[in-house]
């Protein structure tokens, strides 16, 4: 291996413990509102489950590209009329859906980007919008050089022009960037790109009944255990 | 005035000197050359000379959007020539046109741009492209929360798109969001798009014989004679 110049990485799930961050969300929104008897690990687990079938109207051209931040803010008033929620407000749905922008980064990810920064760029190339990367960034601690991913290449991963976007955007080759993901088809995905790869395992992002990408399933430049071991592995 | 969420910057001249950087970069390729009797801040400013001209031919719609990169690569074949260095290898061409990726900020800038972090989102809303300003910011220590400007807009500034492209993101509205720059021209357009506004002096960008630039002719939001003082009227 070459060592690369720039890192990018996935973000849901690979950075950030979405599936807690929106349960604790749903949960304030319930005592706020004095709903009881809702299971809020099964409504963050429904607006994900969303968002693989809303990215495919876009992919397939079906809709024009739009933010993730729209996705998200229309998903949720499905989720929230399958939970017999139909009566939370307007301003309570956009707080929920801000929640989007406050996810907690898993334990290593702070330090770890830090230790990396010191070798490579470092950029997301995940599937959400600039103004979400952004906060999110600045919520949890991500020290990004500049936000990459979807809303540049205006196409949603597995896309291949979202990777090649983001190679083209930093003036690098393929080779020379590395795709840093918790799943293994967006690594495929990349991998097809002409990317190098660094599988991550996150066993939990899914709750302790995880079923996939608990393991690698293909022949990837680097595998670690979390972005510690990651830095470790190159040199920083 | 409402305080903004959000600062966007004109990069070349407000937060860097290109002049005094690009001179040391050509002193130092002519002392690698052996080259002797060259005016290296006359070489800079007929490659600075070009940067308008060059621009024009991609706002006018004469050939389609190129980086800055590019931009200034190939003007600096026609520097080269006017200054009868023909002879200059391509390697070096190459290693002086990357010099634009390594200007030195005025000694205000990374302090006040700190300070004006712990408030703001902040990122360049310049003509320089993505890999260009990543690698500048971390040259120069701009905190950048992400690269806004001409590259995700494909289009070069004053053209309105650019300002409203980074606005939107942002996720913000133009009012939200204050632009500021060492330059009238590019404070009207902006204010023409609805965004607030901080001049910023910057009396020596163009040496001590500067004509342009040197006060605000317009009704700006904020007059500032440099970045800490910026912070400083902007609460931080």
């Amino acid at each position: 291996m070459t060592a690369p110049e720039a890192l990018i990485f996935d973000v849901f799930g690979t950075c950030v413990d979405w599936r807690g961050s929106m349960t604790r969300e749903g949960v304030a929104l319930g005592q706020r509102l004095g709903i009881e008897g809702i299971d809020w690990v099964a409504v963050a687990d429904a607006w994900r489950g969303q968002y693989q079938p809303q990215m495919e109207t876009v992919r397939s051209g079906q809709r024009p590209w739009v933010t993730l931040d729209t996705l998200h803010r229309e998903a949720l008033d499905t989720v929230l009329a399958q939970f017999g929620l139909d009566h939370v407000p307007a301003a309570e749905r956009d707080r929920f859906s801000d929640g989007w922008r406050r996810l907690d980064p898993w334990p290593d990810v702070p330090d770890g980007l830090h230790r990396l920064r010191s070798r490579f760029l470092l950029g997301p190339n995940s599937n959400g919008n600039i103004a979400l990367m952004v906060r999110l960034a600045r919520w949890a601690n991500l020290p990004w050089d500049t936000i990459l991913g979807a809303e540049i290449a205006q196409a949603y991963k597995p896309q291949p022009q979202v990777y090649l976007r983001s190679v083209a955007a930093l003036g690098l080759q393929p080779a020379e960037v590395m795709m840093v993901a918790a799943h293994n088809g967006d690594l495929h995905a990349a991998a097809a790109c002409g990317l190098e790869t660094a599988f991550v395992t996150r066993p939990l992002e899914h709750g302790p009944g995880q079923a996939s990408d608990l393991t690698p399933d293909g022949p990837f430049t680097i595998v670690a255990t979390d972005f510690n071991d990651l830095a470790t592995q190159l040199g920083c």
